[in-house]
C-alpha cells in the first residue's frame, strides 16, 4: 500500500482500470465482486488479467482504491472522503442531464462498461453539477433513457419493486452495490427489477438513490430542483447494506 | 525530464492534461502553440493555469511530452516511435466509425475539446482499428460528419482548397499541426478552409491525410478498404512542415 506511486508519463494517460472497495472490520466489503470487475474492466481494455493484488495489513475501515495499468497494480488505502459520509446521512440534491450518447449506437470500442482510469468527464460533469448549485447528476441517454451518474448507479423505489438499470442494456458500469442491494431485496419484501427508465418514470418513483462502494446508498432528495420527502427505506436498506455503524 | 514520475493514485484518474511536442535541432516545434493548448485544455478542466514547464537541455531529436495534473507538472522525452516513421513515410489504412455522439449534444461539462489524460477510449479505438486490419480510424458523429482521429486531425485537399475540420463547431480538439498547415497554404497556391465534411464527400478528396506533431502528416492511402492514390502532395507539404530530413 502506498502514498505515492512510482509510474511512467505513459501510465498517466488514462489506459488503465481501478476499483473502489469499502473497507469494513469484517473485511472488505464485496472483494470478489470488485476482483470479478477489475478482471472484466480490463478485458475489455485488453490489459492481460489483473493478478491478485496485495491485500494484508488492511485497516478495518476506509477506502481502498485497486489501480492495474499495463505496467502498475497499485493498492492505496485513504479515509472515506468527508462528502461521503454527509451525502449518506444527508442526501444529494440531483440534475438531470443529457449526456449526447446513444445507448443504441455505443460504438465497437467503447469503454463505458469498463471502470478505466479514464475519468476525467466523470470529474468534468460533477464539478458542473455543483457549479449549478447541485451536488450530483444522473446521465441520460440521448434517446432520453436514465443511464447513471458518474461516480454512481441509479436505483429507485416503484411501490414494493427495488429497481435498477440494466448495466448490458445501456452500455453503463455493472454497479456492484446496487446488483448486491437488489439481491438482498427479496429479505425485506420488495421485488428486484432491472428495467430501462425515462426521466419523467424516475422522477415519480417513490424513492431514488445514489448507490456505490463508500456512500452505500445517498437519497436525492431534489432532483432538478424539485424537493423529494425522504423515504423510511432509505435508513433500511443502508442497514441491510451494512451502513449502520460504519462510518 | 523524468523516466518515471512519482504520483499519488489519485492522479492516475485522467483528470489531466497533455501535450506531445516534436523536438527538432531548431528546438521544440510549435511550442508556443503546444503550451497555449495546455493551458486551454487545462481550463476546460477546471485546472489553474500551468507553470511554464522546465525546458532546458532538450535533445535535437525525440517525442516531448509535457503532463499536467492537479499536483504534477512533468517532462519526458522518448523516442520518435518506429510506427510513427513508417506511417509517415508509407500512409496509413484508415477506417471510418460512428462515434455514436451528436455533434449537436456535446454537454456543457464536455472534456473532448480538451487534450486531456482520459485517454483510453482513444487508445481502444486504435486497438479496434488494428484488430480490422487497418492502421487507424476516422470517427463520424451521430449525424455524420467527419470529426476527427483519436490520436490526430483530418486534413483533406479538393482542388486547390485545404481543408481540416472547424474544432469549435465539431467540438472536437484543436489541431495544432493541422492549423499550422492551413497557415501555410497560401505560400504553396492553396486555400485553407475550415469546414464540415460528410464521409462521402471525404471519400472523394483529391487526397486526405492524418495530420499531428509527431507524424506530420500519415497520408490516407486506404479508406474503408478502399485503396487511394498516392497524392504528390504529400512529400511538398511535409516539406512545408519541416519534415524532410528529420527522423
Amino acid at each position: 500500500m502506498n502514498d505515492r506511486i512510482l509510474v511512467a508519463p505513459g501510465d498517466l494517460l488514462g489506459d488503465g482500470v481501478f476499483e473502489t472497495v469499502h473497507l469494513r472490520p469484517s473485511g472488505p466489503w464485496l472483494l470478489d465482486e470488485h476482483l470479478a470487475r477489475l478482471s472484466r474492466s480490463a478485458a475489455i481494455l485488453d490489459l492481460p488479467a489483473p493478478p491478485l493484488p496485495p491485500l494484508t495489513d488492511l485497516p478495518e475501515s476506509g477506502a481502498m482504491r485497486i489501480i492495474y495499468t499495463r505496467n502498475v497494480l497499485d493498492v492505496s488505502v485513504g479515509p472515506i472522503p468527508a462528502q461521503v459520509l454527509r451525502e449518506r446521512r444527508d442526501g444529494v440534491r440531483v440534475l438531470s442531464a443529457d449526456q449526447g450518447i446513444s445507448v443504441r449506437r455505443r460504438p465497437p470500442w467503447s469503454i463505458t462498461a469498463a471502470k478505466s482510469l479514464s475519468y476525467g468527464e466523470n470529474f468534468s460533469a460533477r464539478r458542473w453539477a455543483v457549479r449549478q448549485g447541485a451536488d450530483d447528476l444522473v446521465w441520460l441517454s440521448t434517446e432520453g433513457y436514465v443511464l447513471e451518474a458518474p461516480t454512481a448507479s441509479v436505483v429507485w423505489l416503484t411501490g414494493n419493486e427495488l429497481c435498477t438499470v440494466p448495466p448490458a442494456e445501456a452500455g453503463i458500469l455493472s454497479g456492484i452495490t446496487a446488483a448486491h442491494l437488489l439481491s438482498l431485496a427479496p429479505s425485506v419484501g420488495l421485488a428486484p427489477v432491472e428495467r430501462m427508465i425515462t426521466l419523467d418514470e424516475l422522477a415519480s418513483a417513490d424513492a431514488i438513490w445514489l448507490a456505490s462502494s463508500l456512500r452505500g446508498l445517498a437519497e436525492v432528495i431534489e432532483l432538478d430542483g424539485a424537493p423529494r420527502p425522504r423515504s423510511p427505506w432509505t435508513s433500511r436498506l443502508l442497514a441491510l447494506l451494512g451502513f449502520f455503524a460504519i462510518l
